[in-house]
């Protein structure tokens, strides 16, 4: 890990850039097999699947038996687990609901705002080293909540045509519709264009590789929405005094270990620290199964000190972090004057690991910046607010002058004269 | 205008089909103009503005001079009409404030999400043949109650340079910070990718023509956030004996007005009303001063009977109107089914063009049938949420054995030892 002394803040920008991201050299690809899902449907999807994960599937969709069989296969203790989990996401999730409110915004003009769930919504589960079921929880248990009718999953089969038991536990727990055994680009122009096997849905949600992303920002352009782009994964530490070397160096490391394009960052305003957390950080990566993949992370990342926490601050809300642990004697007050970052963790016992899982925050968050102009996954992340209006006769005589000035003003004389027939009409 | 009698389901889709709204044919054009400004920056602006808009600029941004005269030549009339509104819209944003709130999902577990404001916003406004002040108003009154740092203006001059005053009024009124005399790809590649004249921002706003739409998706896709994606408006009526053709006429024309790919339907259940509305439309054109554009757009248009009040929400819900009118006995009860809409006026007294302007309601709002998952800009289009959680010593006791067990399940060590090593120090 690079250490970094007092950089003078003409350094920031190339000291806060992200491993490059760029998807150029994959538009293309995923651009030629989402055109061929879209004109072949079925045929495409399981040439795509035979040809990058090595499986002929039959069946697209995992049947009851399959699903009944995978909720035996796994343990009751990780059922326990991913019910304390479920519990927890369920109590976070369903404290976002808002009520109805009406606003008479002027007497006879009653505004008002409701949320209203998104029809079908789609879910992409990774495949890949590790088996994402936190995240079916994650993605599925605020569809649920929202109301949403259809509720989709995609996530890819291994070389024998199965699927990970234990994501299919979760993906039945938290109410499922539909699950199919696809991955990658092919999993997003199913659920963008619908098939004879998988029906289109409304919104796709979900992280994934440079293909999925690459797939997901195409089809988002025309044909359905998704949650928000998506990057390696990341996390800066702030530190203090009050910080424990050991726990920052574990929290750095399990952000390390998702992806050797992850970043990690600790800004301290003490010096001796960066020694100590890297000391710490060597001897934990011993012990890791994924040491090699962290290790490459670690090359992405830096251990910086800089002259006062209102500097700590600013770079933190320049970096616009996905994680932000907040290990500081004064950890809420700093809170409030954070203005960019996905999910926030403060004190010394708030891993991210706690988020990642089980204490009900979602873990689907803006990396590469985006924490700047997206909120991670949330309830609204499934719902729609529209708005509405209800003026009686009594209100448009008030209101309606100003709309035809207004209207008159912009040149659009068919706007002013809605409301003028009406005030006719009323003998106004 | 197409009338359409009971049509069976099957030929729905067809019926319901929009004007084509491709942008492939201008994505090259835009990604080019894009390339050259982010390489280039005001160069390219100037040179830009010199070729499209016909003007040669020595000053991007416009002079607090150029200001102060523009709110001199406003009639006092349409600033007493603007102020009108601008307290509706006020009063409606101000009332989409959402307070912090704490969950304990577990004892020693407290989470929680909070609405922050997006930093820097970019607001476009369109030139050409209407002066859409109302569109300041809507995209720059909820920038400011969301608490934006930075809320700045693109909007192209005339071929003198200048700017319609009224416009100029508004965004001073709503307290824009900066304003630029640019318009199309060139406004929107200065505010992603910043210029020496013009700021970069986070998240832009604003309608705008085809050119405009496909460099707002192309930024969209790496640089900075949209407020949503756009297409011609649109509206949708839906009518029953209680409702007044003359008024439904006014409402379907004032849509028609906007451009010649606009679309206006109008579903209902009492045939004769198809020919009452019809000569209604033909009447009141007569008059209008856009006549030419509201006829093209009538032959976009449909005027539907249907056989039943379920099967017009149906064909409602399924064509997902920006705006929906319902003129019915029930119109309440009706509005409790719509699922999929931008926004919806209630009963006779309830135009479009009262949200258009003044109502408070937002009339930036998601066409081509978007309304299925974005909602119209409001509060939280200018924030982000942001989750925190400070868990406490007692609670990671609690709460940590669930992390460990489904971190060990997913294969992400370091991510379990997070919360081991925690713990362990604890003597737990």
């Amino acid at each position: 890990m690079q250490k970094v002394l007092y950089p003078p803040k003409n350094e920031w920008s190339q000291l806060l850039e992200r491993p490059d991201n760029g998807l150029e050299d994959v538009y293309d690809t995923a651009r030629g097999i989402l055109d061929d899902i879209k004109r072949n449907g079925d045929a495409a999807l399981i040439k795509y699947t035979r040809m990058f994960d090595g499986v002929d599937l039959d069946m697209l969709e995992v049947s009851q038996t399959e699903i009944d069989e995978a909720c035996m296969a796994v343990s009751s203790d990780l059922k326990d687990a991913i019910l304390i989990a479920k519990q927890n996401i369920e109590t976070f999730h369903q404290s976002q609901k808002t009520q109805r409110e009406v606003v008479e915004t002027m007497p006879g003009v009653r505004c008002w705002q409701k949320s209203v769930a998104i029809d079908s919504v789609g879910l992409y589960i990774p495949g890949g080293t590790a088996p994402l079921f936190s995240t079916v929880l994650m993605l599925g248990i605020p569809a649920r909540i929202a109301g949403c009718k259809e509720v989709v999953l995609c996530t890819p089969a291994n070389s024998e045509g199965q699927v990970n038991p234990a994501i299919l536990y979760a993906a039945s727990l938290v109410g499922v519709s539909r699950i199919f055994k696809l991955g990658g680009i092919q999993a997003i122009g199913a659920m963008a264009y619908g098939t004879a096997s998988v029906p289109s849905v409304a919104k796709i949600f979900g992280p994934g590789n440079r293909f999925v992303t690459a797939a997901k920002q195409l089809v988002s352009l025309k044909d359905v929405a998704i949650d928000m782009p998506a990057g390696p994964s990341e996390v800066m530490v702030l530190a203090d005094e009050s910080a424990d070397a050991a726990f920052v160096a574990s929290d750095l490391l399990s952000q390390a270990e998702h992806g050797a394009d992850s970043q990690v960052i600790l800004l301290t305003d003490k010096e001796s620290f960066l020694d100590e957390v890297e000391q710490e950080v060597q001897q934990q990566l011993q012990a890791l199964p994924r040491k090699e993949i962290a290790q490459k992370a670690l090359t992405n990342s830096r251990l910086v000190v800089l002259k006062s926490v209102e500097e700590m601050l600013e770079m933190c809300n320049a970096y616009a972090p996905e994680h932000l642990i907040i290990s500081m004697r004064d950890d809420e007050q700093i809170a409030n004057k954070v203005s960019n970052a996905g999910s926030v963790f403060l004190g010394n016992y708030s891993p991210e690991s706690a988020g990642d899982y089980a204490s009900g925050t979602n873990h689907t968050l803006p990396t590469h910046g985006y924490a700047n102009a997206f909120s991670g996954v949330n309830l609204d992340s499934y719902m729609k607010k529209i708005t509405y209006q209800k003026i009686s006769a009594f209100g448009l005589t008030k209101l309606g002058p100003a709309i035809e000035t207004m209207a008159e003003a912009e040149q659009l004389m068919a706007h002013k004269n809605a409301v003028t027939i009406r005030l006719k009409k009323m003998g106004k």
